[in-house]
């Protein structure tokens, strides 16, 4: 997969070389690339913004530096691929999302900075993605969330293909709790059923907690949820135990 | 206003020296700090995590680096502050939690990587945030959305108030299309009441486009609005435009 993303913070951008997504840069399965689009700027003090027609405060990005950027992004990948523009108006963001941009041989991030950008910008958009209901001071996290949550999809990256599929949400449940050593840490101890050994009984009881939490917590992940004959039966039993704690 | 941040990729939180949020930090108004928990192992070999009680792929943070690196926090700072944990089963992030969390004085994040934790570390926590529900490798990135959507409210980090109340969700609609020089850019022209100076209709048009995007692409967000009269008016107008459109 190749990713470009373009930031006139390139330095906001060094996350992108730790963990996962670094180990995939240095194997070589993903070629990522920060474009400085202040470097295509064609005016004599590099600015990459300007004010607003029509009044109001603070900067806009102008068209002409991103769409050179993206110009030779085309130009030395061959195509722009998925053009993804962080923006709160655009689709919200989840594991759908992600694992349909791990499908893409090419994406491409356009991420502002600060106030907004001209409209004409978006022409060269093909996805408008929102993280959600807030405001950030720029593209940049955002970018590098859609970014992590893709890249860690990518069979290659995991090393091990079942850590993906456990996970909350890729299940359709929240995950059920987990404990390490030591069975008891300053008087907390880790419930009996995980050191009995009992393997039968451990996989239930952590299909009724995964349950329980997603009940108490999301209850609307439950809705859209193919419940079998054991997890409707467990539920039954968590509706039972939650009205007895009333 | 103080910041922890407890997590073993300290190298992560490069992009918190950046644009508003390392000015912030440049001009004292935040004390930000990230704390390697792995400095606060007992281990011999430094680990700060351990297999998984009753069996399961991947390893867990263990309850003891965090729970030392949480009372170091509470020795240097007077107290824990709002402790987050970044949470696939938390509280849904949005714009009024970051409204919330701008009017505390002391926020410490627990950042956990790759697989999970020990349910134990859970016990320290006052806040279980999520960003929406989507997968991450680690808290890190979740971490600096939420200090970033929070940081840009304090009034001292903006330089200019109005620019934070403009936005999309601060005002309860889209953000209309806005638009910089030139007046026309490879064909594709900036419409004409933005360049014509007259205040009124510039004023009526933008809210009239903030509502059309609002309508058009989040109309969850009309549902708990208050519409003026004006307001309905020109919404009015909307949904007769988009049906001669169709």
């Amino acid at each position: 997969m190749r990713i470009d993303v373009l930031s006139i913070f390139p330095k906001m951008f060094a996350p992108m070389r730790e963990s996962i997504m670094g180990k995939v840069i240095e194997r070589g399965l993903v070629d990522f690339n920060v474009i400085d689009f202040r470097d295509f700027t064609t005016n004599k003090h590099h600015n990459v913004d300007d004010v607003i027609y029509g009044g109001g405060q603070g900067m806009l990005l102008m068209p002409q530096p991103i769409f050179d950027a993206m110009a030779h992004v085309e130009a030395t990948a061959g195509d722009r691929g998925r053009v993804i523009l962080l923006d709160p108006a655009g689709r919200k963001f989840d594991q759908h999302v992600a694992e349909e941009l791990a499908q893409e041989s090419h994406l491409t991030f356009i991420a502002g900075h600060y106030e907004g950008y001209d409209e004409r910008i978006r022409s060269l958009v093909t996805d408008e993605i929102s993280l959600g209901d807030f405001v950030l001071t720029g593209g940049e996290l955002g970018a590098m969330v859609v970014i992590d949550a893709t890249v860690r999809l990518l069979d290659e990256a995991l090393g091990d293909k079942m850590s993906a599929v456990d996970d909350s949400f890729s299940t359709g449940l929240l995950e059920y709790p987990q404990y390490t050593r030591p069975a008891e840490f300053r008087g907390m101890k880790v419930p009996d059923v995980l050191l009995s050994g009992h393997h039968a009984h451990i996989k239930s009881w952590r299909l009724k907690e995964s349950l329980r939490r997603t009940y108490e917590r999301r209850p609307d992940l439950l809705e859209n949820y193919q419940l079998s004959a054991e997890e409707q039966k467990l539920l039954n039993e968590i509706k039972a135990e939650s009205q007895l704690n009333e």
